[in-house]
């Protein structure tokens, strides 16, 4: 039996928007979803059952971190890190791929595997394909992700076709180093800023096959306007019966345009970052708590908004928690972040159930505007 | 009719033990208690709801904090400390007396008040007694402290005996200055370590009369068995009839001590402050969750705890995301610590209860020093 099983139960008419059902070894998600990130083996500032509140319903977790601290085989030995995290819902780790990439001069990358130093102490380590998903089966999430290299940007077509080439083979030798057959491997889509590359990523995975497919790579600086390009152009080469991953991305806007491509899953610590930085999403645009117009005001976060934080506390006292660097000010403010995008994705998914997606998103932006619905 | 109520509800026989209620304008709490500290308007790392969870019944806030930020009149005008919180249980404010004399050099004392320098930018503030009183009212605690000077240890006794003849006329002034009748107010025992002084300032306190009374100016650098005596010497001139509250100590010890010694209300920093340096309580004494011995430890912080983290973490979960520095770290150590004082007093009022405190108060140090119950 697969570790996982798509079902793909509805698409919009007019756009490419999806919706589906995810069976997972810990329990089923829908789709289009978004992804909390742990890291370090805990989403910052919240529990699982704060998570769980505000829906969250699977959650990412990053190998490169936790093969460096705690270290990976600990975690395997206290039985997997559902477990030791007491999240009991599915979970998505990352290969370490991007997290090398971001390393910059502290790694070396070759055809066998990336030599780097540990950020933490400089100590020398060595993850190749076959490492990247030793360390992932330890760990024992749901859905393991094939171990990638992520080239920078800008970067020239010669250097992208070789990193993604590389991707490519680094795919086939992830699918054969893994034993367990209860975590499912997603392949990641490399090719840079190149459209023909990206769908020769594409075809070069496909032909391999996964349990579903992520677009890696992205928001790393490139144009909206680009990045939305290569979201398009490789949803219709993408096979239906899979899920599809956007990795890292983004605002809300990269949530509603991802969607409206096709895409299922997505991830990105803006929501919690910026929420330790005072920085709140609301229906009528972003805010900045620590700013001295909220200083006296009595008035929620976000006047539609249902959450704990908006229920109970006013902006002026979120501004003076963040101002006194309390550790509330980071709860609150994330609480309210991840309920944010949480409640986006979950409108999204009862919009295309009900056919109405397109509206809906047009709504999500005259609303932002402040065009009112 | 009076702002809060005390009933003296029983006695322990072979010591001074006693257990009480008191009935203020936000609930009606239960004595002997301890009051976490919520010095900027948030008891650090937790919410308001998980602090119900485990039992807190009343909380303390810092008038000297809220006076530099953000302010007690902003806080009053947004209808009052309990509502700026979110906290609707009642709440303590202290006077600010201690935190001034923590300044150092940055205050001047004289008969008319404090001049100091604030701690964020270094501007120029006046507290007097009078002025203590007004920010308190702002506030709106359910219960004030009267102004007070807390002099050095070590002081000479021409120093105590000026600084505690002062601190008893500043109380008269609070007294007189008061103007809300749904407040407490309680004076402030000072005298330094010279019993005949603080038998002295309770004698001039009573005189005045209050609706409760304060031990001040302790665990200022004295030895344990200094302060000791101090409790029980001044426990034996307070009027029965009214709440005894030390304040700013201490270690489990000290509370058990401090019931044993006759007191009712008790408030520290240390199982929060503690907490977020990863030291934990546990039944058979303190540990730090940060060394190595627990790296692999799957067992919970406390067996014989039964709170929401000794319930789902191990010990290593623990180290790691105190090691990781992650903001759960001192959510959950907080949560257990605070966890823990509670229920140590809980116990406390249920053996004072069964008129079995003497034997509760021995088998909190036999377990503590591992020699079983």
């Amino acid at each position: 039996m697969a570790p996982i099983n798509f079902n793909l139960i509805k698409k919009e008419g007019a756009c490419a928007a999806r919706l589906g059902s995810l069976k997972t070894p810990h329990g089923d998600i829908e789709t289009p979803i978004f992804m909390p990130v742990g890291t370090q083996a805990t989403v910052k500032a919240m529990t699982p059952e704060e998570l769980k509140e505000i829906g969250a319903e699977i959650i990412l977790a990053n190998t490169y971190h936790l093969y460096i601290r705690p270290g990976d085989k600990l975690i395997g030995r206290l039985g997997g890190l559902h477990k030791f995290m007491n999240w009991h819902l599915p979970i998505l780790t990352d290969s370490g791929g991007f997290q090398l990439f971001s390393l910059g001069e502290l790694r070396k990358i070759r055809e066998e595997g990336v030599t780097f130093k540990s950020h933490l102490d400089g100590s020398s380590h060595f993850i190749s394909p076959e490492v990247s998903i030793a360390i992932q089966e330890s760990l024992g999430a749901d859905i393991i992700m094939c171990f990638d290299d992520c080239p920078p940007y800008p970067a020239s077509r010669d250097h992208v076709v070789n990193s993604m080439e590389m991707t490519s083979r680094w795919a086939r030798r992830c699918k054969e180093a893994k034993k367990r057959d209860d975590q499912a491997l997603f392949g990641i889509v490399q090719g840079g800023m190149y459209p023909d590359l990206r769908q020769r990523s594409v075809l070069d995975l496909c032909e391999t096959g996964f349990d579903g497919y992520a677009l890696g790579g992205l928001s790393v600086g490139e144009e909206t306007e680009v990045m939305y390009e290569i979201l398009e152009s490789c949803s219709e080469l993408l096979p239906e019966d899979r899920p599809r991953y956007v990795m890292g991305i983004g605002t809300p806007e990269d949530l509603m345009e991802g969607v409206y491509f096709g895409y299922d899953m997505f991830d990105c610590v803006m929501p919690t970052r910026n929420a330790r930085n005072g920085m709140l999403f609301t229906s009528f645009g972003r805010l900045n708590i620590r700013n001295a117009c909220h200083a006296e005001d009595p008035s929620p976060i976000d006047p539609l908004c249902s959450c704990y934080v908006c229920r109970n506390y006013s902006r002026a006292y979120l501004r003076h928690l963040s101002h006194s660097k309390e550790i509330l000010a980071s709860r609150l403010n994330t609480y309210h972040n991840l309920h944010y995008y949480l409640s986006l994705m979950e409108g999204a998914r009862k919009a295309i159930a009900e056919g109405r997606f397109v509206d809906y998103r047009r709504e999500f932006y005259a609303k932002r505007d402040g065009r009112g619905n």
